[in-house]
């Protein structure tokens, strides 16, 4: 990691504690590799057991792992099989946070829909999921086939 | 905008309510120019007057347009002047909300450094900022030159 400048040590008072940044990183890697496998248990064991994720933000939310499993597996039902599922950009990662955007294409509709998401995360002490909120919208469509 | 596939449809609900999103992009677009200006009056203008924003999202908030005058003051200070600040990738909506991946460079600093951040925006029915969250911490600085 970079050493600071001092406007960001400045600012950033406790960011450096909590989760190991890399295992944030790698958990929004994870999370597109198991969307793009349609492997709903690899989603699924990213996040605590009382997750909590409204996807997308201004949707009603789904808590729990059951309620989280019938979410994902309606996903991907109504998309025909699974998406492919691609970090746009540099995960952002602000102490237990991370943010980051993603580009989602439906594989196996006809037209393709290329859909730009953003997902930010909120993981407890165990590293896992806590809070999902999914940002994306009608506007962030794009017929693409 | 793209005509929606079911499973959008489905998922989204009252997703196209509220704020346009012209709007929304149009706000990241300009906050990020009014930060490459240092132009402190043109960030605040697009903020409702008991704005909050958590920048870095685990730093304390800041509440109120006095508050945040001398947080982006002290910001554009620390860093030596202006920040050139440009959107990467399109700005996802939801509903009133809004996030954003950005990239930013100290311009006056030396050396240079490279952030990349991300905002979310919730936005009041006049289209101003009601409170922005601020995704970045040191796994984001790149020391560029």
């Amino acid at each position: 990691m970079t050493d600071l400048p001092e406007m960001a040590s400045g600012m950033l008072g406790d960011a450096t504690q909590g989760v190991p940044g890399a295992h944030i990183r790698d958990v929004f890697k994870r999370y597109g590799e198991a969307h793009s496998a349609g492997d709903v248990d690899a989603i699924l064991a990213l996040f605590a057991d009382d997750a909590v994720v409204r996807d997308p933000a201004n949707a009603p939310e789904h808590r729990g792992k059951s309620a989280l499993r019938a979410f994902f597996e309606a996903g991907i039902e109504a998309s025909g099989g699974p998406i492919a599922m691609t970090l746009e950009g540099n995960v952002r990662i602000a102490g237990n946070e991370g943010a980051a955007a993603y580009i989602v294409r439906t594989i196996n509709s006809s037209p393709v829909f290329r859909v730009d998401t953003l997902d930010v995360m909120t993981f407890n002490e165990q590293g896992l999921i806590a809070q999902m909120i999914a940002y994306w919208g009608p506007e962030n469509f794009q017929q693409e086939g």
